[in-house]
């Protein structure tokens, strides 16, 4: 089965936003199916541009993905191109302009008549009604080719796609060879290290396919395995997974959605000790990375924010003239706010970060990109320096997961 | 000048990640030309699939700007598919061997034979040596169209798309059109309420296009002036730009690059006062925004991630009592949280959020998407409840959001 994505919207060209929508599309596809989006293309708003989007991925697929432009505005134009592409007229749907009068309804408001727009669906098709919003799934049949229209607000648009698209595809697929995917997620070491530790096993595991991704400061390893049968892929990739585990060591901190904060945190769970944070440079990004983490509050204590050095004094106990004999970026500093949000908070583990983030600041020992993070433990004390090139964003992401990975590792050290 | 892209990597469709490059193109491109991409295309590490997309994109443009596959590993098959299209074979070049070779030795490295592999150009084509890494950008003449090839690692493709390819681009141009983007930002009107604004204004620009983005928790307007001269387009820019401000009022907060946090920074900064955070279920996002944006400390004095209640009491003096009574998420506890940290640091300004992010936790009164953000300042306190739906991701941006936009409309409202 042959699945392309078409996106429109003038913001998706001009620089405004990415799309990000359709990895949801292809993760869900991929984990369900098994199968791989050929293709993604986008457009603008532009009338010429969409209808020949469509006819072409029309002409060759057996389903299309087409999202964005079904909204209230007057540059909303996805639906009549698809009008225009399969020859039909523009027709009101009883069923969605019911559903946008209850939804105004229980909102409280009236329909303006841009709200109307929305009701308006190529003749023939097929609408589905979006639990998430106003802006239907429609559903276009040309030739052999089934065309699933969608909001791109990502909230309706995952909403509809799972519940609906992904679903309806499942069903059409029948004894297709069934591809399975799983990541493994590497920090520490380089593209090129994790290509050279992997492919003196790789020859073993003819179903898999090895690929890399770089996400820095991560890297990710791919294992795609194909077989007549799901039962088949899995034995295969298990097999290939426990080989590449045992391959990347401690620098493998999970698999698939995991996320180093995460595995930060599970090794704390795990001994049941808490967690406290002093942050300068990264200004409560450690923090933010930790409580993305559903549960993290069986972890962490809380944290301090010691963006100044005054701060620093306040939260940490870092005397102001440790700062300025040492410098606010330096081992002595780092530690000291480690040691005193311990002390502070008396829980198990703390663990800190400051350095210079850019674009400002820095000396001529410790430029922009220098950064310490420090933990402490039961028993342990640990501080690193770090040099991170690139720009403000770059250094502090980079200098979070540094924290993350030093107390990771110290942790799991420490079983 | 028709210009499109192409990005590889089977990643880009498996859902492992997505295509953020484009989107600095895109921008560069419009800023520095007033070019818009026509297209963009997605496709996997499958030869069949990038020679195609090559041959499409080379038959109807001026230039192609294609990205990814051209690391060390052995999935990296974008040079060896330019060849294929080309009908020409792939040649070592003399500069990107020497460009690796004094890579490596600045690093203590020695070139493995993969790394060898990227000296690999097809023949004919052009090569620029690569300051941020070791793939060189190759440019490709194909009849009329120039393709441009370059990594997908975002500093490396950053750093060659600005050096060298919009430039190269930007010199080709003659006589074109101007067209000019400007974006406004907006907070607390949904999508509809801005178009309506919007709408009654439209018909006196008529060089002006008009078009929305929904960026949730905020809306984008978008102004496009077309124009013969670059001068010409930004009068009429201008002149759009003035009445739409004015019908958009105090919740447009920016332009182009703002953001919500600069701008709440921005408020203290002219008044020269300083800020301090108490967060909880945000566990220091509000920190970590304020903090991307450079300069933040002269405004920002620091925070801290209140998450157990015990932290509540230490770090903002709130009492247990206080807490049991009225629940950690409730109207007191806000504003408590913050009147303690701006009490404890002794600033003019505090703000703190308290709320349940999910998927556990809440209460029959405030269940998970309950929110409360509080404000305090020179002479005045400011307590809001927000309800968020949605997941923990989204109730934590949305929370986050409504912090920094009460602070910086309280902070306005004190001039």
């Amino acid at each position: 089965m042959r699945i392309e994505t078409i996106c429109t919207g003038d913001e998706l060209l001009t620089g405004l936003t990415s799309d990000t929508n359709s990895r949801f599309f292809q993760e869900q596809l991929l984990d369900l199916t098994g199968l791989t989006v050929r293709r993604c293309v986008v457009v603008g708003d532009v009338r010429a541009d969409i209808v020949a989007a469509l006819d072409e991925a029309a002409g060759r697929c057996d389903a299309v993905l087409v999202s964005g432009g079904l909204g209230p505005t007057s540059d909303d134009i996805t639906a009549a191109c698809a009008a225009e592409a399969a020859g039909v007229e523009l027709v009101e749907s009883p069923e969605v302009l019911a559903h946008l009068t209850a939804r105004a309804r229980a909102r409280g408001m009236t329909l303006t008549p841009n709200n109307l727009r929305q009701a308006l669906v190529p003749r023939g098709a097929e609408v589905v009604a979006n639990a998430e919003g106003s802006a239907p799934l429609i559903i276009q049949q040309r030739g052999g080719c089934t065309l699933f229209f969608v909001p791109g607000v990502p909230r309706e648009y995952r909403h509809l796609v799972s519940a609906h698209v992904v679903p309806r595809l499942s069903a059409r697929l029948t004894g297709a060879p069934v591809r399975v995917l799983k990541l493994l997620k590497v920090v520490g070491l380089g593209e090129s290290q994790v290509d050279a530790r992997i492919t003196p096993l790789a020859y073993r595991h003819p179903r898999i396919t090895f690929g890399y991704r770089t996400h820095p400061p991560e890297n990710h390893l791919k294992l795609l395995a194909e077989a007549p049968t799901r039962a088949e892929a899995l034995v295969a990739l298990a097999a290939a997974e426990a080989e590449a585990r045992e391959a990347l060591g401690a620098n493998c901190f999970g698999s698939g959605e995991d996320t180093l904060a995460g595995a930060a945190l599970a090794c704390l769970r795990e001994r049941q000790e808490r967690l406290a944070l002093a942050e300068s440079c990264t200004g409560g990004l450690v923090g933010a990375l930790l409580t993305e983490v559903p549960g993290a509050s069986e972890v962490l204590f809380g944290g301090v924010i010691t963006y100044l050095d005054a701060a620093k004094l306040l939260w940490a106990q870092v005397p102001q003239a440790l700062v300025a004999r040492e410098g606010a970026v330096s081992r002595p500093v780092a530690l000291a706010m480690a040691r005193g949000v311990r002390e502070a908070t008396g829980v198990a583990w703390s663990l800190s970060v400051t350095g210079f983030a850019g674009p400002d600041g820095g000396t001529p020992e410790e430029p922009v990109g220098a950064v310490y993070v420090a933990v402490v433990g039961p028993g342990v004390e640990a501080v690193e320096r770090h040099f991170f090139p690139g720009d403000r964003e770059r250094v502090r992401r980079f200098a979070a997961h540094a924290a993350l990975d030093l107390l990771r590792r110290t942790a799991q050290a420490q079983r």
